[in-house]
């Protein structure tokens, strides 16, 4: 059944919009899912779904009916808000009507170790302590695309259930091995499983395209302001430049971990 | 001579603070460049600024004060304010206490025409009907990294001036040739100039990587929710693909823009 909710004061609905904070998502241990493209593919990912906010006023499509219908089977409670509550539980400019409240989840490196031991070619993309969500989202975006084997972040900056990251992985976060986990155990989890550490630097010594990537990679990826600390560069057995040919000295993080995610696709085709 | 200003209700400050808004940069063709990297590449572009408005106190570096001498040679008035009212006037997280005012500069067509007429490689960028200020931003600073020749931003939904344009951009938006025009005056001026004109869609008949790249190349991207228009799409003679090998269709555009624009530096090398 569906209940219909009415007033702002309503502490479910409190409760909701409260997991917008970072500090309510941790206490809570849940998070906000927005979007009828990014639910779908939280179910499509298996993912645990405990309620659904719903404003049909604003449904842009004609799939609403049929995903909330699945998601009610999964066991979610289905709320029906009016759009003046709605606007406040939504995160956009052009809300379509769905927001998701979905439990953490977290897949650990044993798990990780698991998916990938009995692959010779594995891409593995560790971000270090980025700031921005968007950057974060943009990223896990880029590694769906290239079909990375697993996303790290560590010593994150920004929790993977920020709603920001959510809209800009536009769900992928729910469809690929991603971990959550510190820097020193990455480290360890990585040099035990052989992997290779690479990253980009402007001391690099080959171009990016020019340097032979095979076996099992670690690309390694550090924060907006101050790139990647001296742990991990130090670490980094592999170490290309992109090429610069402007005033600037960087790209944006995601763009330029998209090049390199690419690069290494490119000479790995599946 | 350097003024001191105290009063959020000062004039000339309320005018500054006007230029966050669209509305305002426009009536007034003037618009904020914030940050000593951002208006430190406006001087290098030879931009003209009319405002310099600074708070010694949140100085980050020991740059500042050559960087005021300069601007106040050049003719711009100084106004120090303090962080109170600075604070106001940032649209950052962190605030480097420097922010100028600057008039509305454009390049036309034609001037874009001088610059690449007797060059025999060259590649133009045109971004459709960008939406959200930090792609536009992001894509003037791969445009940057690879040198391109000139950005054309056709239909613009976010004008090039926005705070957010110029942050993204890290200044790279005040030392490349940049324009604002229609698309039917873009394509007419492609058209005349005897360029290929290039797409990225999912329908592409070759892999981005495979498919040979020279001569006068412009590169056409379209708007964050749509993609390309048809107008634009039906216009381009080369239309490739990028590999998307997990569950989501489309790389964010600015990643998208940038692994195409390398592949065009990458066979073309400067």
């Amino acid at each position: 059944m569906t209940f219909l909710i009415t007033s702002s004061q309503n502490p479910k609905f409190k409760k909701a919009l409260s997991l917008a904070e970072r500090r309510d998502r941790k206490k809570e241990k849940k998070f906000l899912i927005e979007g009828f493209r990014e639910i779908t593919r939280a179910v499509l990912g298996k993912k645990n779904l405990l309620e659904l906010w719903i404003c049909p006023e604003l449904f842009l499509g004609t799939q609403e009916q049929a995903l909330i219908e699945q998601v009610k089977e999964s066991g979610a409670e289905i709320f029906q808000i009016p759009e003046a509550l709605f606007s406040k539980l939504s995160y956009r400019d052009r809300p379509d009507g769905l927001v998701a409240v979905a439990p953490f989840f977290h897949l650990s490196l044993e798990q990780i170790h698991q998916k990938i031991a009995h692959k010779k070619n594995v891409l593995i993309l560790v971000a270090e302590g980025i700031e921005k969500p968007g950057n974060l989202g943009s990223i896990m975006r880029s590694c769906d695309a290239v079909k990375c084997d697993a996303v790290i972040s560590s010593d994150p900056r920004t929790d993977i259930f920020n709603p920001n990251v959510v809209r800009s992985s536009v769900g992928t976060l729910f469809t690929q091995p991603i971990c959550e986990s510190s820097s020193q155990e990455t480290f360890d989890f990585l040099e035990k499983e052989g992997f290779t550490l690479m990253a980009a630097t402007p001391y690099g010594d080959k171009v990016y395209t020019e340097c032979k990537l095979q076996g099992k990679i670690a690309l390694i990826v550090g924060c907006e302001q101050l790139g990647l600390s001296d742990f991990w560069m130090n670490a980094c057995k592999i170490k290309v430049n992109i090429p610069m040919l402007g005033i600037a000295d960087s790209l944006n993080v995601s763009t330029a971990t998209t090049l390199l995610l690419y690069e290494y696709r490119r000479q790995n085709p599946l």
